[in-house]
């Protein structure tokens, strides 16, 4: 990792020629900015700006380029691996007011954003086209944050991640050219995947300035469900026999017994305190009926308990909110503590073992540790809550994650499905991909031979 | 372009120590692996080696890369663009004999294959666990070629191209070392996608040796079905509303009128001779009627006409094949000839008047020129046939896919949706990607800075 280095305090006169009072250095904006969902030590920028256009973005990369300024692109700062903290100083490219919905092509299936569009703004700006897009890390965050974290969530097992619904993207790169990664065509075999090597970047290669997305057809149907296991290998078996049968399912979330106790004091629900597997079910009236009764077949015979329903729209969303809470609740399990959210991946088959395996962690450990996870996508997350002040707490966590993240290696898995490697995963980088880490160390200097985008993140060089 | 280079002989004696007789220098079987199914005039390898393992050809790469000598990854020779022709000579290198099925994780969905295994093979050793390989680019090529040119095809439109269905590759780089570029879970934000950067990479990146791809349940009910229009518009619009309303069309497939006269002389059938869709519908037995009627309907308000249904698996086989021999069954058209096949893709909304305006251009064509393509991905093919030996006509039919390459980019689309670059679309690189081309330069010579793998192919650096 290379040194933390001089702020020069002369670019801040160039930005403000460039963006006027689109630039801050106050002590708050620069705090806002220098924290995110971890647990991470607060690193604030240097200066904080908020640009408009990529063509603005052009010219204070080239500002900062000229001064050897750090650059870290920002979304809503909700990214959990210590992604956007200025460990080296630096210049915050807030992108939110880059909040446009350029186009919007219905019979195309697409839409061409800003990137500081979120996804709730999209879908509510699409909402009269039948279209939605659909990928859901929970929080409310940019497009441009989601494709720079490759993010993904619960719709993963049915829509795809960031990976599979980004057409195209702008980007900004160090040298200050401008590049449209890919044209709109839905495939195209023209040369090397650029757009993919954005996706995942986290902010390292370039600045994603607009993102091209692909939209999915709201279903006519859609039905949620509710079913409560004895054990977390009858819900996940269930899992994979419904991928295995071909029923497309939508979402298929499993929770623990104590994440569903702490959603039931969050929400003042009463759904039981087993492991549970959140369904849902998207295509017409009678094909979504039919996906239904073939899963619940299948989990009555890996020992699930009734269905519960959620049919109607509001009820759907009730449930699905509640899950998206799952995270706050939890908090409230140990008041005042803060989470070491966990983030392993491995192949489905293995999915049982690794979540009962890490129970027993789990029932060793000092403090709450309730699990959640995309089942279907073979990707869970433990909660460890610890209190920040407390260096033992810290420590057991720390461990605790170490132990799990080789546990997943160990299962053909990997230490992050969802949440990048910010600075939280590079130290497992080698055990997972070995040599391909120098490949991607190779990447990282033939596009930012200075080193000057995040530098510090995904791989330090 | 870099200029042919003297062929060091003494590399020969090197490889037979390494390989014995899997060595071949023999006029006739370089010149089998000096041509793909393009236009290009023929470019022998100085000599082709037949590796059986990742081992052996890292070893095989370590000693070119001491002699200097190019190297081009070769799988059945089914590529469309010059892919693997020899032009600065070199070693071929054949993975067919690297032809093991590894591993299939019936859970996971998922099988381990070396490079050579082709996608019939795979689909017959795994015939037996109810899941099935679906990509389908009509030859059997082999899953390393496929990986190395993104390949896609029919079934495309419901379950993707290479570039989604490949989890993980094992590569060989340019100094030798052998790299896994993902682990085997479903999904991962583990840095940047190197799986991605070397799908679609066409051997010019390293060696793919192994392929992780994905598998897919085998549907309960498969049903396909033909239907005629009196317009490209017609079919067109069927397909685009069809995806609109999310209905999961598996197949949608379209065939202009010169195609269809051609498929029923050679298959001796009597399908109308109008512009016709090829259907087809996965799913459950309730789930396929469902779909077929809502297209029905959708191709009845376009002007379709009644739809000709190929329910049994023979049939359905007998219609699959008959698409699949579109490309021979197009030759008969003027014996002797050989095809120029171009393959642009468009945004689907402009499709039909990508179409439409091309269809001028055949009509004013001196030689047949059959259409047809993946209507719901917006990718057409023309089979433009010429007289090899006649320079009007080679003349006459690159300056046709001239003028459909710039109408397609004028389009938002692509000189490639699924053929690749090789050396026949790097002269559109440039206006299609502008500067990203450089991008892809870059990439080269950080991956092979010596330009040893496939060297003028994707990009000439």
């Amino acid at each position: 990792m290379n040194k933390a280095r001089d702020f020069d305090q002369s670019v801040i006169g160039e930005l403000r020629a460039l963006l006027g009072d689109r630039v801050s250095t106050s002590a708050a904006v620069r705090e806002h900015h220098g924290k995110d969902e971890s647990y991470f030590p607060y690193a604030p920028p240097d200066a904080v700006v908020f640009p408009h256009t990529t063509e603005e973005v052009r010219d204070l990369v080239n500002i900062c380029r000229r001064h050897r300024v750090p650059m870290i692109p920002y979304g809503v700062g909700t990214s959990l691996e210590g992604h956007i903290l200025a460990i080296h100083g630096g210049v915050c490219v807030d992108m939110s007011q880059m909040n446009k919905v350029l186009a919007v092509h219905e019979q195309d299936l697409d839409a061409v954003v800003q990137a500081g569009v979120t996804r709730k703004q999209l879908n509510e700006y699409i909402k009269h086209t039948g279209l939605f897009f659909p990928i859901d890390p929970g929080a409310d965050a940019t497009l441009g944050g989601m494709s720079a974290t490759r993010a993904s969530g619960t719709n993963a097992v049915r829509y795809g991640t960031m990976r599979e619904n980004v057409l195209s993207l702008k980007v900004v790169l160090a040298d200050g050219r401008i590049i449209q990664t890919s044209r709109r065509a839905k495939k195209s075999a023209a040369g090397y995947d650029l757009t993919r090597l954005f996706v995942g970047s986290e902010g390292t290669l370039g600045i994603i300035t607009e993102v091209t997305v692909k939209l999915h057809p709201v279903q006519a149907a859609m039905s949620a469900a509710v079913c409560a296991f004895p054990t977390i290998q009858g819900a996940a078996d269930t899992v994979i026999q419904t991928l295995q049968a071909g029923i497309p399912v939508a979402r298929s979330e499993l929770l623990c017994a104590t994440t569903m106790a702490a959603l039931n004091r969050y929400n003042k629900t009463s759904h039981r305190e087993m492991p549970t597997l959140l369904l849902e079910f998207h295509g017409t009236e009678a094909s979504v009926v039919e996906q239904a009764k073939m899963v619940q077949e299948l989990a009555r015979d890996n020992g699930g308990l009734d269905f519960q329903w959620a049919t109607k729209p509001e009820e759907r969303t009730r449930l699905w909110e509640a899950r998206h809470h799952a995270y706050f609740a939890c908090l409230q399990l140990k008041p005042g503590s803060r989470a070491i959210s966990t983030d392993v991946c491995v192949p489905i088959s293995r999915l049982a073992e690794c979540v009962v395996e890490t129970t027993k962690d789990i029932e060793k450990a000092s403090m709450p540790i309730p699990l959640f996870g995309h089942v279907g996508d073979g990707n869970f997350h433990l909660v460890i809550l610890i209190d920040p002040d407390n260096p033992a707490d810290v420590k057991e966590a720390k461990a605790l994650n170490v132990r799990l993240v080789k546990r997943a290696l160990a299962m053909e898995g990997t230490c992050t499905g969802e949440h990048g490697v910010g600075i939280g995963k590079q130290p497992y980088m080698r055990e997972e991909l070995g040599d391909a880490v120098d490949l991607m160390g190779d990447l990282k200097r033939t596009f930012d031979p200075e080193n000057l985008f995040n530098p510090g993140k995904v791989v330090s060089i």
